[in-house]
């Protein structure tokens, strides 16, 4: 028995959700009837959005629901603080459940104030949608959008244990964690220190492996929900949730700003982990790789010296496999040029995998990413 | 007394150089009648063009000429070292001088094995060139050219010390050491221990702090050429080898591949130096940051963003001020936003300085970089 995928979303069992978005601005909810045990992990920026300082102090009672704006970051503002607590406030109203036990997350621009009339408005009609159905969580999904230009929402199966999650995130997002948000309901019956342990792990070895260009937001946020139904062991928890994270992670790349083609790099090989993490990131994060993977122009000695920049390793020991579309082709072979036409023909395709074997140890990482395009600059020059 | 220009280029006294370019291909010279003490910062790239492992093995000797390629860096093919070395014996039969006092450079693009019969026949036309007019120096800029719009040449003096200086580099510059070569000669009678000294020193504020695109080349050389016609005090000559490193910089900065404005960053009021340095950094570096120069884009939340992946700060203390053109505007004073309508205007300008002043301690840090343009992303996809 493995991971199958199911047909819910984040309204998994007793779950609902819903969303609203009108121009810019949205609202998504996520409900539960009773108080969940909640885990969360939060950007490492020194710079935190509003909704993740508050969030922060009540996670530990678990939360009921959920409410999302989007449009505006809430952050590097005056009335942050108090205004994320004004939204806990009038989705406590609206829902009737103690504002104590409702978390708050933020994305968008960051600097402004939050319009909390429009705020309230929107409340208002995202909770006279509420649905358990597949269509309250995509219903949330959409409205929690930004730039992104795909939906972000899957919910898998393992041993009778259900994980559903919805994201946003698409520019801003490099290790460590993305400029995202990720909500997760699980059935799992675990207590809040194995779910925020198991999260932390979930995290490190997806999200924060993604790079889209480099840049790291305020309000990163990946929140947590179990209901408690399904009696489960911890492994098989994680088991599920590292492939959640990671599927998650992949459709953020694939809608990466102005992204043409999605990077999947692994870097085999290595001394240490360490090393597999650092050169596969490098790799990813490259402008140079970036552009060139656009180009569609098999330029391995940037793949080499964005590496090199960051670890040691032996070039004569080398090996760089390129991957598309089923097909695959050594680039670089300890050391030689193989063969670059049958790997311009692979650079063709939407997905591409990058593989490099230092073949110095037995330690690897695997992590993914976009090409830059044109598009990412001008989306990003006349974001406002 | 202070600094002033002067028009020699690189041919300071008796110094020659000369420079020819043949299509995508160059050999540049610079040449002196004696052996010079002789200075290196090389890549702290793991990967290293060939040129680089055999200047280290000899640049103690002195050299009494260099000689460049452009077109083909000479790094990652195994006959790297052999051609490197073949390139200082065309060129020491060429100007009869021993091979062991030539150094070499190369840049391009990575792993192509090096043309040597087109470099024979440019080295000797190079040779037939030579001149100690600052026409000669010109030349030599000119044929180490790539991917540059503008020739990079500066000259200057200080108590009768001169150092002038070539230099290439466009794209894949970034800290520590930007893409590029530079190739400086003075009249400061100094020993090689502390002109070595006092380049590591430059080198560290000056083209360690410049950004263009964040990545780093394997083949990064900066060669400093003492004829030791003039005694002078290190203190003197520090004071301006720092500057001339920081002019180079600054000119490499406006040259950046596709960029449409030059970025310097100022980040004020650090606790450490390191805060200071690593701030700036994050700034210049930032896509976001970059992309919103481009698109004239007030976006101060991205500029505190990018500090905030860095360092800790307090942005409740923090003023960004921006300025361009004669005239200045605080976009965010004490963590309040002031004024985007003038800030907008300043950004229509050429030159843009963005000053933060963290109002948290004494310490400071100034670096270089550009915007990123759909410009850029063309030139790196199609670079073959």
């Amino acid at each position: 028995m493995d991971i199958k995928g199911i047909n819910s979303g984040i309204c998994i069992d007793n779950f609902r959700a819903s969303g609203i978005k009108e121009e810019k601005y949205g609202i998504a909810l996520i409900v539960n009837d009773k108080i969940c045990e909640t885990a969360g992990v939060f950007t490492t920026n020194s710079i935190k959005g509003a909704h993740i300082l508050v969030d922060r102090k009540k996670i530990e009672n678990g939360f009921q629901a959920i409410v999302i704006n989007s449009g505006n970051a809430n952050a590097c503002v005056k009335s942050g603080i108090r205004d994320a607590k004004k939204m806990c406030e009038m989705a406590g109203r609206e829902l009737s459940i103690d504002p104590r036990h409702i978390g708050v997350a933020s994305t968008g621009i960051i600097g402004r104030k939050l319009n909390l009339e429009k705020i309230k408005d929107l409340t208002k009609k995202a909770s006279s949608r509420l649905s358990d159905s597949p269509e309250g969580s995509k219903g949330a999904a959409k409205a929690i959008m930004t730039t992104d230009t795909k939906l972000k929402q899957i919910s898998f199966e393992y041993k009778g244990i259900k994980i559903g999650g919805i994201a946003k995130g698409a520019g801003m997002i490099a290790p460590d964690l993305a400029t995202m948000l990720c909500f997760l309901t699980t059935n799992a019956a675990l207590n809040r220190k194995t779910l925020q342990n198991a999260l932390e792990r979930a995290v490190n070895d997806s999200f924060n492996l993604l790079v889209i260009d480099g840049d790291m937001s305020t309000n990163d946020t990946v929140i947590l929900m179990s209901n408690g139904k399904k009696s489960c062991n911890s492994k098989d928890f994680q088991y599920l949730l590292n492939y959640v994270t990671r599927e998650m992670a992949k459709l953020m790349a694939r809608d990466g700003e102005g992204a043409t083609k999605f990077l999947e790099v692994e870097l085999q090989g290595a001394k240490t982990v360490n090393d597999a993490r650092a050169g596969a990131k490098a790799i990813v994060s490259s402008s140079l790789v970036k552009t060139a993977v656009f180009g569609e122009n098999p330029n391995w000695g940037r793949i080499t010296a964005a590496i090199g920049s960051k670890i040691k390793f032996d070039f004569e020991k080398t090996d760089i496999l390129l991957e598309s579309m089923g097909e695959s082709a050594y680039v670089v072979k300890k050391g030689r040029v193989i063969d670059l036409d049958k790997v311009r023909d692979i650079l063709k395709g939407r997905d591409i995998r990058i593989i490099v074997n230092l073949n110095s140890g037995k330690e690897k990482a695997m992590v993914w990413g976009c090409d830059l395009t044109p598009k990412y600059v001008e989306i990003n020059a006349g974001y406002n």
